[in-house]
């Protein structure tokens, strides 16, 4: 052991990742824990679920990514705990002590305490929920051409719930699958996909309410021109596996509900011991330190930045700006410096709707629609993306699906869940 | 339902497409059935073993395959046995009828009794085998980061039974991951990746044996020199979740052991109620007709092509090769034309054994090593290959592999299995 302190960092998504490079030339040694081996490019999901990406383009290897920066350790474990005596984090399988720590565990799916939800909807914050949707979606289609009464009993009637920009997305690009790649798949006689029906249900009264009305009409039109079929005003009621129950209406037939309504932070948050808000996420300090933990530091999804009342948006910017100054106050306080607190800069958000489909609001009220948000919300998809391998992958992906109107990796690799009625 | 002949051919394989591919232009309706929704190509599964290629670069969809043969239709499905009488095909969730069938089923790995080699034994025949050695393979070094101990258990002993050319690839392989990324990948005070050991298990005397004495003496030069243990004349005894009984020797500490030892026919070769040989294939006439059955062909690995005491290696040219003759032969017979008998033509064979080194030996007695069979493997491979879009993402991974000795995918995508010590 050198006598170098010890910074600890949970999770290896954009909070981590931005934290960790940020003490590359620090005299610390870092090492980050996550439960998988790599790390994910969140933003990407939907196109991973919807056979438009391979889930290797959007996940890179933690390991990888700082074999270049010698003071980091990779560790793959599971966090259970805090002893804040003896600044030790607790693992299922070990302990790491630290002089300083930076928790950024980032959030799980929310069910809101639907009835049927935990079971029976899908899930798209990792990447086994990435591909285990999309091979549910494909095994759909092939259950339905081979038993065509699975239709009426809803095969193909995809409910996405959440009307935000992860709703628009797996939305926008499950009605793009459907009609421009599956439609080819299956012979005519064989099965009319045309029955297949992708239903957007949102609570409110618009689409992307954190947008300008401008877009959130915008993204509405694009997505009925296309064939979605959006249920504002609207909550989900019940899930079953082949049914679910939206408010004011009968019941719908659909063996697939995708819960994009939203998330609550890590269950890590409520087992270290320290202060928590109303939506669970932890309490941090101006300078995003925990509240009688000057060692230790919140970021991303985990912390309710800004106060409960007005806590900032459980978004990857976030993430990566707060990351980048937990790392910073950790140098000044190494260095012996006061703190400083976090100011977070807005640079815009930006929702895709599919082919040359998107909306963007950048700042100084710039907004863009249609092909050039499109076109930008690529081009920064592909800086952000970890990974030159990676960077040339999608992209080689996205131009084959543009060009062919294809979708390379629609395989179903795992055994399809079964249907209910084939009980 | 038209008035055409159905042909049904069982398995998506090289056989099977090849014989769909061939009826491209014949006034029948096809049916291809196969469990799964993908054809798989599986002389490079062994790079997904090894975090060289992503699945999805290996595998294809049925469906969009034949996206513009209209003649045929894809069916997902288990087949369960045929009726003759009644010329049905028995599936799991239905049944086809046919006027032809083209059985092509292929292969199951072969542990040929050896005890515990079915329950811990990691075959390598299927897209799900590769990308489950994969994680296991990455697991059992995040765990020996974790816990040293686990070394001397055998968590970094990698034991390769068989010393075809599937053996032979899996250890070349496996020993460039280990020494060329992996060493990489874990900081020296973390682990020591030197111990871990590549161990190629051969009951011959040889490793190749179908191959030139100069091609096995110069693969087992290089797989020596590259750091794998070659043990020849040496069996398999046992096999545990931790260790590996070899003939001859002490009980050896291996958490990983992968079976490249032999196939048998699929188990619906003994489920169709016709004749099989002694290894299990089905016996074929000389048009590959089934005795009994002017009807149904095999092909591929579940045949016995050219009798039981000479039949062919089961091997993907002779797949293709007997799946387009099959087909060939039911248009001879829709003519009302007499059958051929098949002939095979034998266009070499070649085994890769690393970076620039392989063995290939071509008709007219031409054998190469080395480099220039390196590119002639990678080549052919490339030809070979189904799908525009996946030739590009493997020249792109194999040119990023070589140039960075790198291995991007290495990706851990499932929860690991346990190791026994964990118990």
């Amino acid at each position: 052991m050198t006598g170098r302190s010890r910074v600890v960092i949970v999770g290896a998504g954009f909070g981590g990742l931005a934290a960790a490079q940020e003490l590359e030339s620090a005299s610390v040694d870092v090492t980050i824990v996550d439960r998988n081996n790599f790390h994910t490019f969140q933003p990407l999901l939907y196109q991973v679920a919807t056979a438009g990406l391979n889930a290797a383009d959007v996940a890179h290897p933690v390991r990888g990514i700082f074999q270049r920066q010698p003071n980091v350790t990779f560790r793959q474990g599971t966090v259970t705990g805090v002893d804040w005596e003896t600044h030790t984090l607790e693992l299922e399988d070990g302990t790491l002590t630290f002089d300083h720590l930076i928790v950024a565990a980032g959030a799980v799916t929310n069910h809101f305490g639907v009835d049927g939800a935990a079971e029976h909807a899908f899930p798209l914050y990792g990447l086994r929920d990435a591909v285990r949707l999309r091979n549910h979606i494909l095994a759909r289609f092939e259950a339905a051409a081979t038993d065509p009464r699975l239709v009426d009993d809803g095969a193909l009637t995809f409910v996405v719930v959440g009307g935000g920009a992860t709703g628009v997305e797996v939305a926008g690009a499950m009605i793009e699958l459907i009609t421009s790649v599956l439609r080819r798949d299956f012979r005519a006689g064989e099965l009319d996909v045309d029955r297949a029906r992708v239903v957007l249900v949102e609570m409110a009264d618009e689409l992307l309410t954190a947008f300008h009305p401008a877009s959130r009409r915008h993204a509405r039109e694009i997505l009925e021109a296309r064939g979605v079929e959006v249920c504002t005003g609207t909550t989900v009621e019940r899930v079953t596996a082949t049914g679910v129950r939206l408010s004011g209406r009968d019941q719908l037939a659909a063996h697939t509900l995708v819960w994009a309504a939203g998330v609550r932070p890590s269950p890590l948050a409520s087992a270290i011991g320290v202060a928590t808000g109303p939506g669970g996420r932890l309490a941090v300090e101006k300078d995003l330190r925990l509240p009688g933990h000057p060692e230790a530091f919140a970021v991303g999804d985990i912390a309710a930045i800004g106060g409960f009342d007005r806590a900032l948006p459980q978004l990857a910017p976030v993430a990566l700006q707060s990351g980048r100054h937990a790392a910073r106050q950790v140098r000044r306080l190494l260095d012996g410096r006061p703190t400083r607190r976090f100011r977070y800069v807005d640079k815009g958000t930006m929702a895709t709707i599919g082919r040359r489909a998107a909306v963007a609001e950048l700042p100084l009220g710039i907004r863009l629609q249609g092909t050039p948000a499109w076109f930008a919300w690529l081009g920064l998809h592909l800086v952000f993306l970890i990974g030159f391998r990676n960077r040339v992958s999608v992209l080689l992906n996205w131009a084959w699906n543009y060009v062919t109107w294809d979708r390379g990796p629609r395989l179903i690799l795992e055994p399809p869940r079964r249907p209910a009625t084939d009980k």
